[in-house]
C-alpha cells in the first residue's frame, strides 16, 4: 500500500458500486478500479433521529461493491474527513476487506485527513463479505457507520437464475441524545451490547414506508450481511421459506428449506426464495427486540 | 382467508396435535383439518410464578402440530379472548406459520374476539418450524406465550428409525411482579433482551422434577425449537453427543458428531443421539445463564 | 466411577496435555491415562486484574487434551482445593467431558477436597470438545475458570497437512472489584450476560503483547473453542479467509471460504487458512464489544 496527497475527486466513489438495496453490475475485466472515499456527514437513522456519521461513500451502509473471483481490485480511498472540519473533527481512517487476503498491517493502515490510500488485492473466494474501518477504537468507527458489503461472484457467476435480487445490510446503532433530533454515538451502550436501533440498509423501518417490489412467482435472491457490530441476526422472511441458503455467500455452504438463517457479527449469506402469491411479505431479524428497534421491512408482490 | 362468527366449539383444538414433549401421530390424508383456538389463561411459569398469558390451545408453548410434505392444511382458529374478559382484556390475534408459503397480509391477518379465521395452505418443505401470533406489538404477543412448533415430515417420513422421540420448545419469559405469585409481561426487559426465565416447554425446570424417560441403548430423536423471542440457544445434552443434527429439521442440512447445536431465534433442529448406558442425562441451553433461569431438564435412562 | 483418597501427586497433570496455544502430541496406544487435578489458585486476567480462580491443572483455560477416536481414556482427578484453604474455601468439584458418552450422574459426580475421582470412557466422535466442572452452581464454577478443550482426532488423524497449529479457547470473565488489583467472580453480571472481559486462552490481549508466530505461505490450523459460558463467538482472522471450517471440529461438517465462524456457547471448530504474505494478522471475536473486552490477538508472519 502507498499513500498520496492528491486533489479531491469530484465524486466520492468510482467503479462497480451501487447503493443498497441495489446490486451493481459486474465489470468484466481482469482488473477493476474501485474508489470509495470517507466522509463525515449527517445521516438520518430514523424519523427525527440523525447524527454526524463517518461514512464510506455517501451512506450507511457504504456502497455495495461487486467483483469476481480472480479479479484484481485496484483500490483507492480518500480520507475527506477534513472537508467538514467545522462540524466534525477530522481523523484517521482505514478499510478492512473481509474478501481480501493481505497483510492488514500494510493494506489496512490508517490514513490522515486529505490523504489517499492505494493498494491492490485479488479476490480468491466467492461470497458476501463485510468491509469496515479498522482504525482504533474500531467499535467506535463501526457504530459511526463505517461498514459495508462486497459481493464476490464465482468465476462462472452464482449458480441458478433468479428474477430479482437485493442487498440487505443489517447494523446496530448505539446513540445518545445531543439536542433536538441530533444524536451522537455511545460507546458505553455499544460495550454493553444494548443498541438503540437495529436497521436494514441503515435506516429504521425504511422498507415499511417504501417496500421492495417483486412479482408473484418470482425467485428472489437476497444478499444479506450482518455487520453487527455486536449481535447475531436471525434473518427471516414472513410468508415464505428459504429454498437455498449459502452461508457467507458461498454456494458450497448450502442449506435447504430454512425458515431462518442465523448470522454472526460479520457473517453474510445468500438466500433464495419463491414468492408464492401476490401479497406483502415481511423481512425481519426474528430476534424480535430488533424488530421493535427497526429491523423490519416489506416486500410487495404484485 | 376468510372470517366467520361461529358458535364456540367444545374443545380448544382439533386435528393432529399433542402437548409437548409429546409428538402427535400423523394423519395419512391428502388434506388435514387443524383447529387451534386462542385463549387468555393463567399459566404457571415456575413454582410460585404465574401470569395471565395469551395462548394457542391450552398451554405455553401451543400444541405440537404434525403434518407431511404435500398435505393441505385446512386451518381454523377461534379468538376466545372474550371468554375471560373480566380478568384479561380481549384483543385481536393472528397466526403466522413458518412452515407455510402464503401472503401474510391475507392469511396472517388479525381477528377480533369471537371471530373464527379460516385459511388453507400446503406444506412444501420438511422441518421443525415455529408458529406464533403476528399481531403488533408482536414482541408483546410472543412474550405473552403465543408460540409453538409444527413438524413437517418428508413425504417418506424422516429417514432412519428411532426408539423414542420428544418435542422440546425453548422460550424466554420477560415478567415483572404484580402481586403475590402473580406477574405480568414486561416489554422493557424484552427490548433489553434480559429474560427472567428461559424454559423448555414453558415451565422452568419441569423436567428436573419429572424427567423424560428412555432406555439405555435407545436412539433418541428430539425435535427442538428455539422460539426466542430474542436469544440464541446453545442446545446440548450432557453425557452424550448428537450423532445427527438436521438444521431447521431438514435432513438435507445434516451435521454429525455435534456437542451443541446453536439455534437462532425461530430456528428448529432435529437431533439424534444414542443413550450410552443407564443414567441421568441433562439437556440444557449451554448459554449457562439460561440454565440458572430455568433451561435445564433431565432424561432418565432405565 | 469410583473415589479414592490417595497421596497428592507431585504434579497437577499427567498424560497427553499441553497449555494453549500449544497442542499436545498424541499417544499412540489403545488406552491413555490422563490426570487433571483441580486447584484454587490466583490467576491474572489482564494487567492489574487477578482473582482467586478454580482451575483444572495450573491455568485458565485448563490444559488442552488430545486423544483419538477409539482410545479408552483412563481418567483421574484430584480435588486439591484444600491445599489453599487459608485463602480460598475448599469445595466439591467435578468434570464433564463433552467428548464422552457416559452417565453424568455416575462419571461427572462431585468429589470432596482431598478426594481422587477415577473413571474411564472411550472417544467415539472426532472433534474439538469442551470440558468443564459440572458442580452446581455450574455458572459459578465456569466463571471461576473451570473450562478447557479436548481434541479428539479421527482414527486416521485429521485430513490434510498443515504447517502450524494452535489452540484458541475463548471465555468470558464476570468479575467485580475486591481491593487493589484483586477481583472476585460476580454471578449477577454473569446472569445478565454482561462480561467484564472476553479473552483468548484466559488472559486479555495476551497475544497482542506476544503474537503467535507463523511464516508467510503457511497453512495454519486453529482449534477453536468457545467456552462461553454465555455469549456466542463470531471468530474471525483479519487479513485472511478460512479455507475450511469444520464445525465442532468434525471434518464431516465442512464449510468453505468463510470470513467468520459463529460458535455457540460450547461449540468448537477447526479453521484452516493460508497466510498470504508477511505481515501481522489479527484474530478477534468480531462481536466487537468483545474486542474491547480483550478478545483480540496477533499472528505475526515472518
Ligand atoms: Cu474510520
Ligand atoms: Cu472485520
Ligand atoms: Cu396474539
Ligand atoms: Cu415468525
Ligand atoms: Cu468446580
Ligand atoms: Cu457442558
Ligand atoms: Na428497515
Ligand atoms: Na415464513
Ligand atoms: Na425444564
Ligand atoms: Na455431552
Ligand atoms: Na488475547
Ligand atoms: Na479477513
Ligand atoms: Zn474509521
Ligand atoms: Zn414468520
Ligand atoms: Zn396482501
Ligand atoms: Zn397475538
Ligand atoms: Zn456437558
Ligand atoms: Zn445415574
Ligand atoms: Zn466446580
Ligand atoms: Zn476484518
Ligand atoms: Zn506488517
Amino acid at each position: 500500500a502507498y499513500i498520496t496527497k492528491d486533489a479531491i475527486p469530484a465524486t466520492t466513489t468510482d467503479g462497480p458500486i451501487a447503493y443498497a438495496p441495489n446490486i451493481p453490475p459486474i465489470i468484466d475485466n481482469d482488473s477493476v478500479a474501485i474508489r470509495v472515499d470517507i466522509q463525515h456527514k449527517k445521516i438520518t437513522v430514523a424519523n427525527g433521529v440523525c447524527f454526524w456519521a463517518w461514512t464510506f461513500g455517501d451512506s450507511i451502509p457504504g456502497p455495495v461493491l461487486r467483483v469476481r473471483v480472480g479479479q484484481t481490485i485496484k483500490f483507492s480511498m480518500v480520507n475527506r474527513s477534513n472537508l467538514t472540519a467545522e462540524v466534525s473533527p477530522p481523523m484517521p481512517h482505514s478499510i478492512d476487506f473481509h474478501a481480501a487476503m493481505v497483510d492488514p498491517h500494510d493494506k489496512y493502515r490508517s490514513i490522515n485527513p486529505g490523504e489517499t490510500l492505494h493498494f491492490q488485492w485479488t479476490a480468491n473466494y466467492a461470497g458476501v463479505f463485510m468491509y469496515h474501518c479498522g482504525t482504533p477504537v474500531i467499535l467506535q468507527h463501526m457504530i459511526s457507520g463505517m461498514t459495508g458489503m462486497i459481493i464476490v461472484e464465482p468465476e462462472a457467476g452464482f449458480p441458478g437464475k433468479v428474477d430479482k435480487e437485493f442487498a440487505i445490510v443489517q447494523n446496530e446503532y448505539y446513540l445518545k441524545p445531543k439536542g433536538d433530533s441530533l444524536y451522537e454515538t455511545d460507546v458505553t451502550s455499544a460495550r454493553n451490547r444494548q443498541p438503540m436501533f437495529v436497521t436494514f440498509n441503515g435506516k429504521s423501518k425504511q422498507y415499511v414506508q417504501q417496500p421492495l417490489e417483486v412479482k408473484a412467482g418470482d425467485r428472489v435472491r437476497l444478499y444479506v450481511l450482518n455487520t453487527g457490530p455486536n449481535l447475531t441476526s436471525s434473518f427471516h422472511v414472513v410468508g415464505t421459506i428459504f429454498d437455498k441458503v449459502w452461508i457467507d455467500g458461498n454456494p458450497k455452504n448450502e442449506f435447504r428449506g430454512m425458515q431462518t438463517v442465523l448470522l454472526g457479527s460479520s457473517n453474510g449469506a445468500i438466500v433464495e426464495f419463491i414468492v408464492p402469491e401476490k401479497g406483502t411479505y415481511v423481512f425481519v431479524d426474528h430476534s424480535f427486540a430488533s424488530v421493535e428497534q427497526g429491523a423490519v421491512g416489506l416486500i410487495e408482490a404484485k
